[in-house]
């Protein structure tokens, strides 16, 4: 079992990583897709005037700040053209993809943070209008059930909080928390960078290999989006995931190639 | 087993409709959720610039013309914004909700119209640009799979070409294919009209009972959607549905009052 993440930056090849999927899944590889779309929420928001905003936690991780009005611009992007574009691509392939947002189900639940601290300036801010969370369960019923019958499933935030509210949960996270729920061998975080990168942005700086004691050091040295993608990576190997591979998904043949060992492989 | 549809209009009571479906669910009754969402389509595609246009046929209905570019916008707020909100809303409610679009699993799939007749002005025109088709096919397979584990089915368009593109199809007819297809009993189509209107819009000249024989006379005299609601209960009837009702959503109480009789009753 193979749980690849897809991620919704810029410079994503999104064709050509439904053409590696449809080979995996047709060669009888169980497998199923998480996908982001973050660039394309910015500017269907800007489109729709709904101001962005991104915050910084105290340690160092930024993430979109969620009111409902962003959660609103999110599902669509998301569940909607996301989602049902990936869908579509794979169904034109011959694969019989089920695309489903997290609520659906209640496939990916947790606890909304009621509060969220946010450094601004030197200052922390409190924001208490957030919809966000984390994956704190995982019903790998409806995910085997749908794999049983040789389905693809097709995964998107948001999740869905205790109290039934849709929540904004970080894709890779949410895909480290789905691979080790179904006792996946592999997880693959896949972007538009080519892996962990010890001096970033020099792409020559790539780290082909990180044991897990290189973690808390790595954690702390990354940037931006790599610091969470390393922490699912980690939960993951916590998880009883045995490979994580943070690789590239911008050319034709990234997926079979992250699976080959191109980008940073943590075991 | 109850296939209900909610349309996409302005004044349909969500809420209402969903506190219904949980106590229907609640008590056991198998049910399938159909909807629609045409005015927040129109209000996104503008906010979005993208130009919407509405196209009569030969024989006087009145449908979207779905261009990649308005088939797009129509995925964002079909598949995102308006199945996110109900699946959310009724996981509220202790539903097992499961949001789908016609895509997903093959749900629903049917031929793409290479070709539509649209009369402007007088003139025949011929659209080659259209992504639309009707419903052939329905998966049941999927639908009884998830209606075995106690879930709710919550289905939108688009559904899917046999080449496998996205095609918008009508609402109404697509929720009587799989009343159909299920062997569901009732087939409610739910909107913000209280029913068939012998002389619309006087809300005073609601048909309360039509006969099959009479539904020749009754499609050429409805004016636009109800044209092709009328055309969906007649499908449904033909697939062996017992009774299609036509109603209003969009009050506190709606499903419950139209599956005792309030709206228009078919059979």
């Amino acid at each position: 079992m193979i749980v690849c993440k897809i991620g919704g930056a810029e410079g994503i090849d999104i064709d050509s990583v439904c053409d590696d999927i449809a080979a995996l899944v047709q060669s009888g590889t169980r497998l199923v897709l998480v996908h982001g779309g973050s660039s394309k929420t910015n500017r269907v928001a800007e489109a729709l005037g709904v101001p962005q905003r991104f915050v910084t936690s105290p340690s160092g991780f930024t993430s979109r700040h969620t009111d409902r009005a962003t959660l609103e611009v999110f599902e669509m992007v998301y569940c909607g053209s996301q989602n049902k574009g990936i869908v579509e691509r794979l169904q034109q392939r011959g694969v019989d993809a089920v695309g489903l947002s997290g609520m659906d189900g209640r496939i990916w639940s947790g606890s909304r943070k009621k509060a969220i601290r946010s450094v601004e300036g030197g200052k922390t801010k409190i924001l208490r209008d957030g919809y966000t969370g984390v994956v704190e369960n995982v019903n790998t019923d409806l995910l085997h059930m749908l794999l049983e019958r040789g389905s693809l499933p097709v995964l998107t935030p948001p999740a869905i909080s205790h109290e039934g509210e849709a929540i904004n949960v970080d894709g890779d996270r949410a895909a480290a928390a789905t691979a080790a729920a179904l006792s996946a061998e592999q997880l693959l975080l896949l972007s538009n960078v080519p892996g962990f990168l010890g001096d970033f942005p020099d792409e020559s700086s790539l780290v082909p290999r990180l044991h897990a004691h290189d973690f808390e050091v790595a954690i702390e040295h990354a940037q931006g989006r790599m610091k969470i993608k390393l922490l699912g990576a980690k939960e993951a190997l916590d998880g009883g995931v045995e490979r994580v591979i943070i690789g590239s998904a911008t050319t034709a043949g990234c997926v079979r190639a992250a699976l080959e060992g191109r980008g940073t492989i943590i075991e």
